[in-house]
Formats: C-alpha cells, structure tokens, sequence
C-alpha cells in the first residue's frame, strides 16, 4: 500500500452492508500498481443517510463512488446528473464527483461487453439470448442496445411485469429488434440453436445451490458463447457443461472485473491494470 | 501502509487548503505502528460545504475528524455536542462520531498539558504567564484551569478586547486566579522573576521572521519552564535564549503532537505511539 497523504484522492463505496466487499483490495492494488495518488475506502451506509452520504462524499472533494446493494436505484435520484444507461436501466453504480456535481452512470453493462469482447465475443451484430430480467438482465441488455447492437436480442424470464418491462425499455431504445417471452426449458433448445451469445443472468447455479442450472446440456453447441453471471462458484455448472460442449465461456468474475475497471477508468482516467485486478479477484474467491 | 479493506474505519481532516498538512503522514503512521484497522484522508472543505462534510463523515460511518482552519468555530456550532472547553473555547479541533452523533472537543489545549507534563512541568497549582490571547492561549489558558489549575494565571496581550473576553471566560471557571494586562515587554522581567510556566502562544518568532522574540534575553532565569507553541522553527529563538538561559524548553511540535496524540487515543481507545508520531513530525519538519 502505498503512502497515504494531504493529496490523497479518495474514491468509496456506499453500500449496506460492505463487510463482505472485495472492492477495495481490487481498487487499491490497482491504485498502487500504477503509483496513483488514490486510496478507496467502504462506507456502511443506512438507506434512510444515502443522501448525506452522497453529499457529504461531494463536499469532501471525493473523486468517485462505487454505488451497491441497496442504494442502487436511490441514488439514481439524488445524482445531479445521470447517463443515458443509468436513466433506462434504472440504477446507477458509479458516480463521478466533477465540477461540484454527482455523476451517475453504471459501469455493470460496459463491464459484460468489455469481458465479452476480452473472450472474442463482441456482441454486435450477433443473435443475443438473455436468460432473467432483474437488474443484471437489464444492465446487459440495455448496454448491448446501447453500445453494441446485436443483429436480435431474445429476452427470457419467469417474473412476466418485468420481463415485459425491460423489453419495453430496450425496444423503446430503436436500436435492434427485441422480443421477450416466457422462460420455457424445453424451447431453449431450438431457440440456442439459432444463438451466438448466451447471457445467463439469474441467479441460478449460484452457491450454495451450486447443481442448478436453467440450461439443459442438450440445448448447448459448440458456436456458443455463453456468460454467467453468476461469480460464486466461479464455474457454475451451466459453464462447465457449456465448456464440456465446446462454447466459448466467460465467468462472471470477469464481469464483476469488468465493472470494477470501468470504474477505475473513469476516476482516474488511467488505463486499469486489470492482471492485478483479476489476481486479487482469484485470491479472494 | 497496511491493506485497506472493508472493514477497515475512516478517519480525516476537513481543513482548506489541506495540501500542506503532516496529519495523515502521523496518524497513518501510527495506525499502522499498532496494526489498527484505520486509515486517515485529508479532505479540502470550501466553508459552504463544511454541514455537509461533517453530516456526511457520520452518515458514512466514519470514526472521527481532525478540524483545522477555517473550520474550528464554525464546526463548533454544526457539532451534536461539544464538551466544556470546546465550549469554553468557542472552537473544537476534533470530532468523535458515536452513536449517530457528532462529539465536538478540542486536543490543543490537553495536548500542550500532556507535552508539559512530559517535560516534567505539570502546571498544577504553579505560576503560570501566557503571551497572546488568540486561539492557542484560548486553548492552553481554558485546558489549564479546567484540568490542571495554576497557582496564578497571568494573561498578557495586545488585543485588549480579545485578551479581556479571554480573561473573563477563564475566570468564570472559577479554578484558578486570573488577571490579565496590557504586554510590556519592560515589565516581563520582574514578573517572569516569580513565575514557573511562560507559554508564549503569539506567532512571534515564526517562520520567515525567524529573529523576532518578545522576551528580553535578561528576563528568562533557570526555574522557568518556557514553551513555545510556534513550531515553525522547531527551535525558536526564544526556546535558544532560554535554554541558553537554563530554563526547561518545550516546543511547539511537541504541543502539536500532544493534540494528534489526544485525537488518536479518542478515536482508537489506544495509547498513542507517541515515537512514531514524533519520528514522523521529525522527518517532515
């Protein structure tokens, strides 16, 4: 770690609770890899003092702040400013503090697309199946709407209000035709088989019921991606029944990754250094 | 620096500017003597912003602050609760957050005690002159009666109003005899011929004008403990005549570790390592 002075630039998290973040081992290694004058601290913050805490974190000159569970959608409201993502998906998780004011933006998206276009598998132009509609559902989608319009983009959930909402949302974007439909297992087959890009964004497989998967090992072929996002375990079992048929496949850490040198990119303008990144990551998981 | 993680407690100065301060250089230094989960930031606070800054420490769970020009009056007002000579005083240079409140005190004026006592000069129930009637005399003249009272307290300045309202506030305590005059230097030497303590809190003899000293030569004898509260030198030449002269010396920088010592045990309920706080100054002075 490095020397902590009067020059110090201070980036945070808000969330609630924070024990459990890996936020800042990546941020500060990250920070010291490169020799910035930036430390990140976590700030245990109670839904009802958000508005403090964002205000507070602006008038003490804070560069930047990571934003989680369950101030997401809060803080939307209280930045001065949000992008276009934040504002459709709904949420922010990253705020610039520039000119006196709170940007909000969210870096969750960006994050995916940077680990899908690490794997070679840019989304643009590609067949997109998303499998959920929470709010990792609509970080993706809205984002490859955004950023990287695919040739179509298939929506499949069980939670139909909103499910149709995200589709709304997306189609309202005009940037590539979407269609969502009730998740049906035995439809995945035929529908994947005309598939480039498989985003796996509920949290099914997650730990500890870690022998779940929505995904029949049947339905998958070797011309697929497929991204979980699924982080604990690191190999879900749709990733290694993916791998076992011989698709490309991106681990949600690299997403959680992604997010996270989004971030760093934004407040310190650098390029993030994202070996040391993904080291602390491996280490801590 | 020690690894900051999650669970790791803020602490900061609100201060401006703040680019100059050797606080985080000290307090960082001694957190990690004493492997504590602490970390200490500067923050520079325009004094509009200073409400929000400090509502936004407690709403982010911060342990504590450090408060420094331009903010210690008004900070005194935007505290939760300020104890007797924070109150005394009209300034507080230290904030403990506890139970969602902001606990205001100041550690200038027990620092300097705590530097005197160390040098073996308890003023307890001994003659006592100060020179000056700004913030440090307030300090050290409020802290002296409150926690160690004097024999006499005698109070000499130029500001007659501001010597006055500080001769009154001390006097209202009721611990100790006060009387305050009119500074003449030709008058010094009968009078410091019967005191034991002289603390000069007047920035004579700071840095640049380095030459300048408000006690003739003549005046200091080898029973008089002199401190000086410019630490800018750290030698002044009042401390060189009067060491020159015999007298005990205690300097400046040792009153402003005092007050960093004070605000460390506050925030952490540890005793402060006072050497690696001094080596700290040492290097950077």
């Amino acid at each position: 770690m490095q020397r902590i002075d009067a020059h110090t630039r201070v980036c945070a998290l808000l969330g609630h609770p924070v024990g459990h973040s890996l936020s800042p081992a990546i941020h500060n290694a990250a920070f010291e890899a490169l020799d910035l004058p930036f430390v990140y601290v976590a700030h245990d913050v109670a839904p009802a003092d958000l508005a403090a805490a964002l205000r507070g974190a602006l008038a003490c000159g804070y560069r930047g702040l990571s934003v989680t569970i369950p101030h997401k959608v809060a803080a939307l409201s209280l930045a001065d400013e949000v992008d276009e993502a934040g504002r459709v998906i709904g949420c922010i998780n990253t705020v610039v503090c520039e000119g006196g004011r709170l940007l909000g933006t969210t870096s969750d998206g960006q994050g995916a697309l940077n680990a899908l276009r690490a794997a070679g598998a840019d989304p643009e132009g590609r067949r997109v199946v998303v499998l959920g509609s929470g709010g990792a559902a609509r970080a993706l989608a809205v984002s490859l709407a955004l950023h990287t319009p695919p040739l179509s983009l298939h929506l499949l959930g069980i939670e139909l209000p909103e499910l149709e909402r995200l589709s709304h949302d997306v189609a309202a974007l005009r940037r590539c035709p979407v269609k969502a439909e009730p998740f049906e297992a035995r439809a995945l087959r035929p529908l994947l088989g005309q598939t480039d890009l498989l985003l796996q964004c509920t949290p099914v497989g997650m730990a500890p019921a870690t022998d779940a998967t929505l995904v029949p090992a049947e339905a998958l072929h070797a011309g697929l991606t497929v991204l979980d996002a699924v982080y604990n375990p690191r190999r879900t079992r749709l990733l290694t029944e993916a791998a076992r048929a011989g698709c490309r496949v991106v681990e949600g850490m690299e997403m959680f990754l992604g997010q996270a040198a989004v971030q760093f990119e934004l407040w310190t303008g650098q390029p993030a250094p994202l070996e040391v990144m993904r080291r602390v990551l491996e280490v801590s998981l």
